[in-house]
């Protein structure tokens, strides 16, 4: 049985960052909140308001400074990720908490702020589909899969995936009859209208015009990337 | 073709109410904010945080009073519902834009706000699995499926069912290219880690386990119902 299960209270970080992608933590957030344990933590250098990657602000209730030790350290993604990659108020924070959190997690380009802060070095692990080869630059076995665990490490896919991955991190703490509850409460019973969310089954056209459209911010990142790992 | 697809600014309103469950908006919310054209309000009575089912705050960016004439007006659900059943400010609200509002839409339980405010009388629609009992008790033909179009009234089923509705909405708007699109950006390829996500799969033992736990609140919300419609 998982250690964390029988805790009376389970300390939850979700790190805020500006130009977030707000689903990749909302959707997570909205499983975890109801685990009856959970004291969510949403975390910022400060407690300003942060802005997301479409505008709206999302308020921090607690600092890196006065964060308690977590059991489960999350970030997500959005092209925020590229700053915080190299500020050392977000790396530093990482690296102590990752190194006695339980569960060190990610969903979407959050793997590449957990990889920056070495904290992917050695382990398996996926991301948003676009960023899987961004990955690949760090010291991580990547796998083009939905949800990934290895040891204490979960990481998820893109910005939905947070939803499967929510409910599997549930499951892995407290069993499948909580995770089946939460399921049946948020009514996941998936009825995508189209076929088109991943790249294996999107148009190839489609596919096309999505690489060529962000093909000079990936090709910044990659730049970034190896700049980080040459320090 | 849709006549909002050549507006170059379309207006879309949601509503954010004490209480509310914040991924019957947030996921929406994540499709719709990528629509080029979508200018989005947070709305409220005043622009105080709109405190979630979960806790944690929203930031209005826009009073009911100042809102401009809504292209799409959009309603979600929790157990905060109950309250703005009654709201006059909520009610009246609604009434005035959902008249010329081109979409008039929900997710989760803001259908039942919809049908409180007259919104959905001879309409099909709606809601979470939990609520379709009540959302009968108005003069609404309830359909259980996951989103249901009837002329310009779109609803969707519980929380997640967000997704799957906006982007039926997206691809009745704007065609189905920018839909798979957005399906392919947010990674919508949903893999549920379990069969749990709806009364059709769930087992019986945990549907009757959440009916049990939730039977006061829904016969409390019966009897609110139910005086409405008596007035």
């Amino acid at each position: 049985m998982n250690k964390l299960k029988n805790k009376t209270e389970i300390h939850i970080g979700m790190v805020l960052f500006p130009h977030f992608t707000q689903l990749d933590l909302t959707a997570p957030f909205e499983v975890f909140a109801r685990i009856s344990q959970a004291q969510i933590y949403f975390l910022s250098p400060d407690l300003q308001p942060v802005h997301t990657d479409k505008g709206f602000a999302m308020l921090p209730n607690c600092t890196f400074e006065n964060c308690p030790d977590l059991d489960i350290l999350f970030v997500g993604g959005g092209w925020g990720t590229g700053k915080i990659m190299e500020d050392a108020r977000y790396i530093d924070f990482l690296k102590a908490q990752g190194q006695n959190a339980s569960y060190v997690t990610s969903v979407c380009t959050g793997a590449l702020v957990l990889a920056a802060a070495g904290l992917l070095d050695g382990y398996r692990a996926t991301t948003h589909w676009l960023s899987l080869d961004l990955l690949r630059l760090f010291d991580v076995e990547v796998e083009e899969k939905r949800v990934v665990i290895d040891r204490n490490r979960m990481t998820g896919g893109g910005v939905t995936a947070g939803i499967d991955f929510g409910l599997v991190l549930v499951a892995e703490i407290f069993g499948e009859a909580l995770a089946k509850e939460i399921q049946l409460m948020i009514e996941y019973n998936p009825q995508p209208p189209f076929q088109s969310g991943s790249p294996t089954n999107a148009s190839p056209e489609l596919l096309a015009k999505i690489k060529m459209e962000t093909k000079e911010i990936q090709e910044k990142r990659k730049v970034q990337i190896t700049r980080i790992l040459n320090r």
